[in-house]
C-alpha cells in the first residue's frame, strides 16, 4: 500500500479534508468552503486543487497516494454514484470517476456522510475493535450508519441506516422533513428535544429552571436533567425511551455488538447513554440485550476517518 | 468446483437432506427422523450415515463432494458453532467441525434455519436475481432472514433477522415465547392470527362465517377475507398493518430491494402480500417505498437450498 491517502467530508457549508498516513494517522486536516453555485459544479474541482496543492507543498505526487475517500450528504450507490445531493445542488452522477479524472488518483470511493462517520468510529473511534457497529448521530436530525462485518450497509435504494425515519408514533400531527409524521427524528434530534421542551413548558405547570430561559436548547434540557430538574428528567426519559425502543428494533434486524452514539446531543454523555441503554434492554430481544453502548470519540473528524477508510 | 454438494435442513421432527449438483439443481431429497434423545447426540451421526450411504449407492466418494451445508433451529456463530438449540437438545459446540469429522468432507458450514431459508429464496426462489433480500416467514412464529450483498446477516449475538421480536405494542398483556410482551410474532404469526380472530369473535357482534367454525385457523380467517367477510377483512387489515409497519422499520436499517414472504400463512397469496405492501408504503421512508414484495417459491425446500448455498 502507498504511504498516504485523503479523507474528504463534504458538508453543506464546508469541506473537511484530512491528509492521512495509510496506517491510520491523521497528519493534517483543514477546511475549504463548499461553493454551491452552478449546481455545485465547483465543489469537486476545489477539492482536487486542495489535494494537488497539499501534495505539491510536501514534494509528493499522486504515486504516493493510495486513494481518496469522500463522504457526501446524500445517498451513494456502489461507492461511486451520488443519487442526488439536494444540499449541494448535485443530481445523479459518478462522483468517484469525476474526482479520479480531476486528480489522476485511480482509487476514489464515496459514501453517504452518516455511513462513513459510522465507519470512522468503527475504525478509530468509539467502536474500535468491533466489526458489527451501529452509529446513531443525534444532531439537527437523527442519522444512522450500519456496519456489518466491517462494511457499510448502504441499502438497495441508498436508505440503509436512515434510522431517523423509523416511525415511532401514530398520533403525530406535525410533518417530519421527509414528509411522514411520527419519525424518530421528530423526538430524538436536537430539534425534537427543543420541541418537546416547549410543549411541556406550555402544557404543564411542572416547575423547572428551563422556564427562566429566553430560548431553550437541547443542551439546556439535558443539563437540567443532570441537575435533577423534574422537567429535564421527563425530557431525558422521553428521549431515552424513543431511542432505546428504536435501537431494539434495529437489533432484531442486524443485531450489532455495539451502538456508538454521536452528534451534538450525545455530548450530554453518560446520563443520556444510560437512559437509552435502559430502554433498549427493556424492549430488546434477549440475545441482543448485551450489546454495548459507547459515546462517539471522533466528533467532526469521524467523516474524514471513515472516508479515508473506504480506500484502505 | 466439485460436482456435488449436500444441503441439510435440521428440524425438530425431521431432517431434510438434499443432494445437489453444484450448478444448483436439486437431484434428490429425502427425510430422516430427528432423534433428539441423549441431548441430540445421534442427530449428526444419522445425517453422516445418510450422506455416506447416498454416495456409496451412487458410486461416488467424498472427493466428488464440494461441501455440506446445514441449517439448524438456533443461533449459529461464524458459520460453524451452534449457540444452543433447545429444540434439538444441543448446547454450544462446533457443529461444522463435528460433521466434517464424521463424513471426511472438509468444507462444512452451518447457519440458522430462518437465515438459510432466506439465502435459498434469494438463490433459487422468490428473491432470485437480487442480492439484498429480507425474507419473512409467517408460520407458528414469525421468522426473518436478512441478506445483504448476498450474505446472511447473522448478528453479533446470533439474533440477526429475529424480526418476529420487534416490539409492536405497549398494551399487550400476554407474553410472547421470548418473554417480552407485544412482539410482532404475537400478531402476525398463524398463532397470532387465530388469537386475534378469537378475540374479535368474543368481543364484537360483527357477523362472520368464522362464527360457524368449531375451531378457527389462520387460513380460515384469511380465506374469509378473500370472500369479503367483514371480520376476515378486519383481521387481514390488522395483520397487514403490523407487518407493513415492521417492514418499514427494517427498510430504515438495511433497505432491501425485495421482501420475500414465506411460511404457511403466506399461502393466502396476493391479498396478504398486497395488504402488507400497502401498509409498508404508508410507513416507509420515501426512498425505500419502491421495494418489491414476492411470495416465497421454495416452500419447505428453502432450507436445503440455502444450506447448500453456504458451501458453494
Amino acid at each position: 500500500m502507498k504511504p498516504y491517502a485523503f479523507g474528504v467530508d463534504i458538508g453543506g457549508t464546508t469541506v473537511k479534508i484530512g491528509f492521512f498516513e495509510t496506517a491510520g494517522t491523521l497528519v493534517k486536516k483543514w477546511e475549504i468552503p463548499t461553493r454551491k453555485e452552478n449546481q455545485g459544479g465547483q465543489i469537486l474541482p476545489d477539492i482536487a486543487e486542495a489535494i494537488k496543492g497539499e501534495l505539491a507543498e510536501r514534494g509528493l505526487t499522486i504515486d504516493d497516494v493510495e486513494g481518496i475517500g469522500m463522504g457526501v450528504p446524500g445517498p451513494v450507490l456502489n461507492e461511486t454514484t451520488v443519487n442526488k445531493c439536494v444540499n449541494l445542488g448535485w443530481d445523479v452522477f459518478d462522483v468517484a470517476a469525476e474526482m479520479s479524472r480531476l486528480t489522476g488518483v485511480a482509487k476514489v470511493k464515496a459514501g453517504n456522510d452518516a455511513n462513513v462517520a459510522a465507519l470512522g468510529e468503527m475504525w478509530q473511534g468509539g467502536g474500535k475493535g468491533h466489526s458489527n457497529v451501529v452509529m446513531v448521530t443525534l444532531g439537527t436530525g437523527v442519522g444512522g450508519g450500519i456496519i456489518v462485518d466491517g462494511k457499510i450497509v448502504a441499502g438497495a435504494f441508498g436508505a440503509g441506516g436512515e434510522i431517523g425515519h423509523i416511525k415511532m408514533s401514530d398520533t403525530e400531527t406535525e410533518c417530519c422533513g421527509c414528509g411522514k409524521k411520527g419519525c424518530l427524528e421528530q423526538y430524538a434530534s436536537a430539534t425534537g428535544i427543543v420541541r418537546k421542551t416547549k410543549s411541556l413548558l406550555a402544557e404543564t405547570d411542572t416547575p423547572s429552571v428551563l422556564r427562566d430561559l429566553a430560548e431553550v436548547t437541547a443542551k439546556d434540557a439535558l443539563d437540567a436533567a443532570r441537575d435533577g430538574d423534574a422537567m429535564g428528567c421527563e425530557i431525558l426519559e422521553f428521549v431515552g425511551d424513543q431511542l432505546g425502543r428504536a435501537l431494539s428494533y434495529i437489533s432484531c434486524v442486524v443485531d450489532p455488538e455495539i451502538y456508538v452514539i454521536g452528534g451534538g446531543v450525545s455530548k450530554a454523555g453518560a446520563i443520556l447513554i444510560d437512559s437509552i441503554r435502559d430502554h433498549f434492554v427493556q424492549n430488546a430481544f434477549h440475545a441482543s440485550r448485551v450489546a454495548q453502548f459507547e459515546q462517539a470519540k471522533l466528533g467532526n473528524d469521524a467523516g474524514m476517518y471513515g472516508s479515508v477508510k473506504l480506500v484502505l
